[in-house]
C-alpha cells in the first residue's frame, strides 16, 4: 500500500517536531512554512520570542525522539525565581525540589536544531510557502510562493503553524466552528543585558530574575552568550506606567531608575533598544474542533496561550507526544480516529493550562513581591518535601509532572482552598514552620474524598 | 467642502436602513452587497431568515426615517405567546399590557422596502459586489465583481454586512481585536403551516405560537399569506431528539405525532419541506473594538445573537438610530470621534442582548411550559399593572421599551432575586393573586437604594 503522504504546515517549533515523530513513525511526511529558511538568510524573528522555558513535558518530547543530548547544551537550568525589589535587594525562590529546574533557551537554535533533525530523517521542507487557504471539500491547499501561486492535494494536513494560522482561518469559515481570541491589556518589549565586559553573566544565571510591580514586570533568562533576554511586561494604555506613556528616553529612565534601578545600571543598550523594539500584544486564543476532514489543528495553532505559566511550547510538544502515543496505537489508516481521540483527550487539558497562564500572570507581577505569598510557597514547599505524593504545589504539578492539565488544575484548586485556610491564622508569619503539616494533609485527603 | 463618500457593505435591513438615516443626513451613500438584487432574480434566501418580530426599538428606528406607514402593513402583531401542550390543549400568555404587541414581518419584502427607500433617497446599491479584503492602512476595499475585481478607496466604511462579516474578517487580522463566535448545540430547520383550503389561518394568526418540549422546541410566526412560518429547534446530536437522529420520513412522523401532534396536522408538506431545506446553526458573536481607522461594525456584524429573544434585528436598527443621534451631535467631519463614541456606549448594551438572548433560549423551550412559570409570570403582569413605572418585567424592559439593554439586565436580574423569594412560599400555587404587592415593590425599591 502507497504511504499516505502528511503534510504539516508551519516549520517552528512544533511543525519540526511533529514532523521528526512521524518520519520516525515510517511516514512520507511536507512541510510548509511561509518564512525563508532561517540557516540560509539573516532573516531573524525578532521581538516576537520571548525566551523559551523548556520543562519536563518538553524534555519527555525530546527524549521520545532521542534529542536530549542534543539539545542539553543549548539550555541554561534555572533552579527558581530571583526576585529583585525595588532597592535592588534579591531573594531566591526555588521552583521544586533540589535539582528541578526549567531550561532557558532560544527559539532560534533550537528550532534550527530541529529542522535539521526533521530534514536528516527525511521530511522535505518548502520555505516561502504561504498556506492561503484549504479547501476542506477536497482536501486542497493553495499555497503562494515566490514562484507564483500552487494548489496541492493534501490527504492528511497537520495545521502547526502557530496563533496565526491559515488552516484555522479556513477552519473558522465553516460551520460550528467555536472560536476565541482574546488580547490582554498588556504588551512587551524585548531588551538585554549583555555579558560584562568580563565575559561573564552579570547576574546569577541558574535563575529566572523577575522585577515584580503590581501591575508590571521585568523579567530576565540568561543565554548561553552569557547575556539575558530581558522582556519588559506593561500595559499598553491607561495606568500610570504604560507603554502609551513613555515617548521619549527621559520618560524611560525616569521609569528604570524609579522600579528597574539594579537592571538599568546593567543595560547599556537600553535607550537605543527600547525605541527601536517593536512592543508586541499577547493573545490568548481557544477553538474548538479542532478537526475539520483530515485536518487538524497543533500547538499554538489551537490553543494560543499568555507565557505566564513558561507552557506554550512544553503543551505544544506534548500534543506532538500524544498525537504519536494515538498513531501507534490506531496505525497509519485510521486518521479520522486518531484525530478524534486527540482532540477530546486533549482540549480539557489545553483550556486549563490556557486559563492557568492567564491566571499566572497576577502571580509573577504581583503575589511574589508579597510576605505572605512568599510564606505560602515555603509552607507548600515544606508539605511538599515531608508528603512528596500526597502534596505536589500547582506549579510542579504543571511543571515537573506530566499530570493531565486539567487534573492539574482541579488538585490546584483544592490545595489553595486548604493553603486559603492555613493561611488566615493571624499568627501564621510566626508560626509557619511549626505548623501541624500531617493535619494539613488529611484535611486534602478528606476534600478529595468528598 | 465636498461631502466626503459613505461606503456601507451589506444591503440587508441594517445596511439599507443605516443607508437611509446617512442619506438623510444629505451624506453620499454607496452600497455594496455581494448579492444580487433580490428585486431582479428569483432569488430568495431560503433557509436562514427565521421570520422577524419587530418591536419597539425597531419601530422608533424606523418613525425616525418616516417609515412607520409603510412598513405596518407587512407586519401582523402578536400580543402574547400561545403555547401548545402535548396533547394539542394551548393557552394564551401575553407579552405585555393590552395592546403591546411584537409584530411578525418577514424578511424579504421588508428588506426591498427599505432598499428601496434608500435608492429613492439617492443611495447607489452596487450588486455582485463581494468586499473580498479592506486594507486600513489606505482605507481601501478590494471588491470582486462578475466584471473582475476592483479596489476602491473607501474613506468611511460601514460594515453592516452581518454575522460572516468581511469587513470583520479584516479586523481580525489586525492586532489587539478581540472576537468570539460560538454556536449553539442546537440547530433549526424552517417549515410551513399553510392558509387553510379555505384560505384562512390555521391557527390564531395573532400570537407567537410554541411548542415547549423541553430541551427543543418548534414556534410559528403568521406571515401576511395567512401562512405560518414554522421554525423547528432540535440538538445536532446526543440526544433522544435531535435531526442526527431523523433519517427518513418514519423518524419525522414518529417524533412530529409524539410531541407536535396538533402542528403536525396542519403540516401537509412536512416531509418534504423538512428533507428538501438545510438545517441551520446559530451563532452568537462578540467582538472589540467596532473600529478601526475610519471603519465601524454595525449589526450583527458586531453583535450576532441567537434568536430567542426577538431582538437581533430591532437592535441593529437601534445601532443605526444611535449612530445617527451621535452623528446629529458631532457632525459630518468626526467620524473618529462618532465612531468612538458609539462603541464606547452601546458595547455594553450589545453584550447584555447577546447574553439575554441565550438565556432566553431556556424559557422558551422549558420554563413557558411549567405552571408556577406561567404564576410568575402574572404576578409579574399583575405588578405591572398596578406599578407601571415600578415593576416593569424584563420582557417588557427589553420589547417595549428603550432603555438602555445593560439597565434592563440589571434591574431584571434585581427583579428576579425578588420573584424568587414571592416563589419560594410553599402556598403560592394558591395564594397568588391575594398577596401583598405593595411589600413587593417595597422591596425592591430597598434592594435599589443598596
Amino acid at each position: 500500500m502507497k504511504k499516505e503522504e502528511i503534510t504539516v504546515l508551519g516549520a517552528g517549533l512544533i511543525g519540526s517536531l511533529i514532523s521528526i515523530f512521524l518520519k520516525k513513525q515510517g511516514l512520507d511526511v511536507h512541510v510548509y512554512d511561509k518564512r525563508p529558511d532561517m540557516r540560509k538568510s539573516q532573516y531573524y524573528e525578532g521581538g516576537r520570542s520571548i525566551n523559551m522555558a523548556l520543562s519536563h513535558r518538553g524534555w519527555k518530547s525530546l527524549e521520545q525522539v532521542g534529542l536530549i543530548d542534543q539539545v542539553k547544551p543549548l539550555a541554561i537550568p534555572m533552579y527558581g525565581r530571583r526576585i529583585h525589589d525595588e532597592h535592588g535587594g534579591t531573594s531566591f525562590m526555588p521552583y521544586g525540589l533540589e535539582g528541578q529546574a526549567i531550561y532557558s533557551i532560544s527559539r532560534g537554535k533550537f528550532n534550527q536544531l530541529l529542522m535539521e533533525e526533521a530534514e536528516r530523517l527525511g521530511a522535505t521542507i518548502h520555505f516561502e510557502h504561504k498556506c492561503e487557504e484549504v479547501d476542506f471539500r477536497d482536501q486542497s491547499i493553495t499555497f503562494s510562493s515566490p514562484e507564483g501561486t500552487t494548489k496541492k492535494i493534501a490527504p492528511v494536513i497537520i495545521g502547526a503553524d502557530g496563533a496565526y494560522s491559515s488552516l484555522r482561518m479556513s477552519m473558522q469559515k465553516q460551520v460550528r466552528f467555536n472560536y476565541k481570541q482574546e488580547y490582554i491589556s498588556h504588551g512587551y518589549k524585548e531588551l538585554t543585558i549583555p555579558a560584562t565586559p568580563e565575559g561573564e553573566f552579570a547576574m546569577d544565571p541558574n535563575a529566572l530574575h523577575i522585577w515584580p510591580r503590581g501591575k508590571f514586570m521585568l523579567i530576565a533568562l540568561p543565554n548561553p552568550d552569557k547575556s539575558f533576554t530581558c522582556t519588559l511586561f506593561l500595559p499598553f494604555e491607561g495606568t500610570k506606567v504604560c507603554f502609551e506613556k513613555i515617548n521619549d528616553e527621559d520618560d524611560l529612565e525616569t521609569i528604570f531608575q524609579a522600579y528597574f534601578y539594579d537592571a538599568y545600571e546593567l543595560m547599556p543598550d537600553l535607550k537605543t533598544e527600547f525605541f527601536k523594539n517593536p512592543t508586541s500584544a499577547l493573545i490568548n486564543i481557544e477553538c474548538y474542533p479542532w478537526v475539520q476532514g483530515h485536518s487538524l489543528l497543533l500547538g499554538d495553532a489551537s490553543h494560543a496561550m499568555v507565557p505566564f505559566y513558561g507552557q506554550g511550547m512544553n503543551c505544544g510538544f506534548e500534543d506532538c507526544y500524544i498525537l504519536n502515543q494515538l498513531i501507534d496505537k490506531y496505525g497509519h489508516n485510521s486518521w479520522d480516529l486518531v484525530f478524534e481521540k486527540f482532540q477530546k483527550k486533549r482540549k480539557p487539558d489545553t483550556d486549563a493550562i490556557c486559563r492557568l497562564a492567564m491566571e499566572n500572570f497576577i502571580e509573577m507581577r504581583d503575589s511574589v513581591a508579597d510576605p505572605k505569598f512568599v510564606i505560602r510557597k515555603k509552607i507548600e514547599s515544606k508539605l511538599h518535601e515531608l508528603y512528596p505524593k500526597e502534596w505536589i504545589p500547582l506549579y510542579s504539578m504543571v511543571t515537573f509532572s506530566d499530570m493531565g492539565y486539567a487534573e492539574a488544575y482541579a488538585q490546584g484548586k483544592l490545595q489553595e482552598a486548604i493553603m486559603d485556610q492555613v493561611m488566615a491564622d493571624p499568627l501564621i508569619t510566626e508560626n509557619w514552620d511549626r505548623l501541624d503539616y500531617e493535619d494539613i494533609i488529611n484535611k486534602m485527603e478528606t476534600s478529595k474524598a468528598v
